[in-house]
C-alpha cells in the first residue's frame, strides 16, 4: 500500500495555537485552509525528529517541549495518511517567515468554531482539549467529505 | 521512502508476557528469535485495528484493554520500519496454535535476560517496564548489528 507518513504540530500559548494559513503553496490539498505546522517525513526520520525539523522550517522555532497526542490515520479513496499528532508548549527562536502561508496566534476555540478547517481535524483538536492518552482517531475521506471517524477502534459519533 | 508499518504487542499476565518463538515461517527474518505478537498493517488499518487483528490471527485472543506504549523507528540500510508497540492487559478467548511459531509465557524478566532477542528489542522492553509516556525510540541497524539508538530524539546509551 502507497501511504504517507507526516507530522502535524499545534504549538500552544496563552489560550491560543499558531495557526498556518495555506495560502502560497502550489496545488497545495490544504489550500486556503487553517492547520497546525508539520510536514512529510524524510527518510528514516523518526516522528519527534520529522516534527521537529519541520516545526524549525515552516516557523523558525526549534521546539524545546513537545508531546505525541494522537495518531490519526487517513484515508481519502486510494490514498493513505498516517499523521502523528503533537502539542508544543515551548521553544527557542523567534517565528519568521514561512513559505506555505500565514502564521498567526489563533484563541483554540476560535479555531475550532470559526476557522475553515477539515472536519476531521475540528475532532481530533477538540480531542486534544480534553487531555486524553495518546489516541488513535482512523478519519475515512470521500473526495475531502468526512464520511466515518473511529476512535480508538469504536465508531466515533462527530454530528 | 519505501517504508514498513506495523505493530507489536506485549502480552502481559502475572508478571509474564506471551512470547512467540519464531520457528514456522520460511524466510523469516525473525527466525528463531522470541518476539510479542504483531505484523503489517492492512490496506488503510489503523494502528488499534492492526494489533487487534494480528494478535487475533496469531493467538485467538480478542483484546478488550491494550495501550499504546511506543512509536519504533527502525531502519536497516535500505528498509525503513515504522512499529507502533503496544501492551495488553485484558482479552476474551483462549490462546489457539500460531502459524508462525510456538507461543509461551515467559517471565518479563527472563524475556530481557535470557531469550534470544534482538537487542534494539531489549531497550524497548526495559523502557516498557519504566511505565513512562508514550515514547519515540530511533534504532538504526547495519545488517542486523544494532548501531545507534535515540529516545524522544536524543542518543540512548545501551551498552
Amino acid at each position: 500500500m502507497e501511504i504517507e507518513l507526516t507530522t502535524l504540530c499545534y504549538i500552544e500559548k496563552d489560550g491560543k495555537y499558531l495557526m498556518l494559513h495555506r495560502t502560497k503553496k502550489k496545488n497545495d490539498p490544504n489550500h486556503d485552509l487553517w492547520l497546525g505546522v508539520g510536514g512529510h517525513f524524510e527518510t528514516g526520520e523518526s516522528p519527534d525528529e520529522c516534527v521537529v525539523r519541520e516545526v524549525r522550517e515552516e516557523t523558525g522555532l526549534t521546539l524545546t517541549d513537545y508531546r505525541l497526542r494522537g495518531i490519526v490515520s487517513f484515508s481519502d479513496n486510494d490514498w493513505y495518511e498516517y499523521m502523528f499528532l503533537y502539542s508544543a508548549y515551548a521553544w527557542e527562536g523567534t517565528i519568521g517567515e514561512c513559505n506555505e502561508g500565514e502564521l498567526l496566534w489563533v484563541d483554540k476555540k476560535d479555531v475550532v468554531e470559526k476557522l475553515p478547517i477539515w472536519d476531521g481535524d475540528r475532532i481530533f483538536l477538540r480531542l486534544m482539549d480534553e487531555d486524553i492518552p495518546v489516541f488513535s482517531l482512523k478519519l475515512r475521506y470521500d473526495n475531502r467529505i468526512l464520511k466515518y471517524a473511529a476512535l480508538n477502534g469504536k465508531v466515533f459519533e462527530y454530528q
